[in-house]
């Protein structure tokens, strides 16, 4: 029983200083990029030794993608939110201008995605990579999508799972232009006119998708 | 006149090699991914010698961002046919399918789009870089998005340079998805159904942006 206990504290102490980590990791990475970013520079942020951060992380790569997680995993105190909302509408267009917004506060975050999706070809052979891309994206990515297609099908949308999906995409393909438009902007100044209203791409996305039944 | 007259046969050939170097650049590319294939692997596809290029292209890079252009260029023959077309809706029907098949063909063109827009980080201080990024893509995307937006201001619609960013936000998002949806689903088989009905994904978007007016 003693040891058990003993265990336990362990764990949580250990749940605890990978928390921290990521917590720093997550801060550095979106801040400068996951590239640019090194373990020193980790450590110096989160208080805890290079070996201590390696000792919960087996490389560079498993923390990256344990940010990522992080990161998707709050994406889940929406759920409840939808469970319990009567104004699922509402619900909905909380979720597409979060979302929005996420990604122009945080242009590390798409970065690092992207650069996680280029390493999928140059790691074809690293089964412990694909393993660990597997429990990043698809543990993540696929209740990000599973909420979205339980409110269509709230919502009484026809073709839930795959509204749901260009949904998805849309957001992400916008995520991606707020991410770069900044640096293209200097040279078409026009592309920055885009972005100028992001209250107003959210409401046209809601018109699309969930055009008012009249 | 007779100097003008083979200055002119000079760059005739000139851009006839050129475009051979890009045909045969793209197509390595396409299937190997940019930093994979070697300038001397387009050498022996072309036929033109590692010299040959670079009397041509000053870089690998130049090189790949001109084949970038090149391949976006091609939506620019949809122009005359939007002009000149009645049935508009076909039109935006025919765009998106041929936008969304094109990325599930051409899994290498959104590697190549994506290993780019990372470099522009990387490369900030290279103002030749930024010029080259500025060539490629505002020139060949900005008529992208013309032509969509021309496309919803015929079919009289709201809000027409939103939604054709909207939509192009879209399409990008998806074909990122179906770049990466084969090696992914090795994992969660399920994952591949979304995209087993390409068609009926077209249809959806239409009917998400273009709907029917009863």
């Amino acid at each position: 029983m003693c040891k058990m206990k003993s265990l336990n504290k362990k764990q949580q102490r250990s749940e605890k200083t990978k928390g921290t980590i990521i917590d720093a990791a997550k801060k550095l990475f979106f801040a400068h990029g996951f590239s640019d970013v090194s373990t020193e520079q980790i450590a110096k942020e989160s208080g805890i030794s290079k070996g201590g951060i390696f000792h919960h992380f087996s490389s560079k790569e498993e923390l990256g993608l344990s940010v990522l997680r992080s990161t998707l995993d709050d994406f889940k105190h929406l759920l409840p939110i939808i469970e319990e909302s009567e104004d699922l509408r509402a619900v909905m267009r909380m979720v597409i201008s979060e979302t929005m917004s996420f990604g122009r506060e945080n242009p590390g975050f798409i970065k690092m995605l992207i650069w996680f999706l280029l390493r999928i070809d140059e790691e074809a052979d690293n089964k412990k990579f694909y393993f660990m891309m597997k429990e990043a994206f698809l543990e993540s990515l696929l209740p990000y999508h599973q909420i979205l297609e339980s409110l269509f099908v709230r919502l009484e949308q026809t073709h839930p799972r795959e509204k749901a999906l260009l949904l998805m995409g849309l957001l992400d393909g916008i995520i991606i232009y707020t991410t770069y438009v900044d640096k293209l902007s200097k040279f078409e100044p026009e592309l920055a006119d885009y972005f100028d209203d992001f209250d107003n791409l959210a409401d046209l996305v809601m018109e699309l998708f969930f055009p008012k039944k009249e």
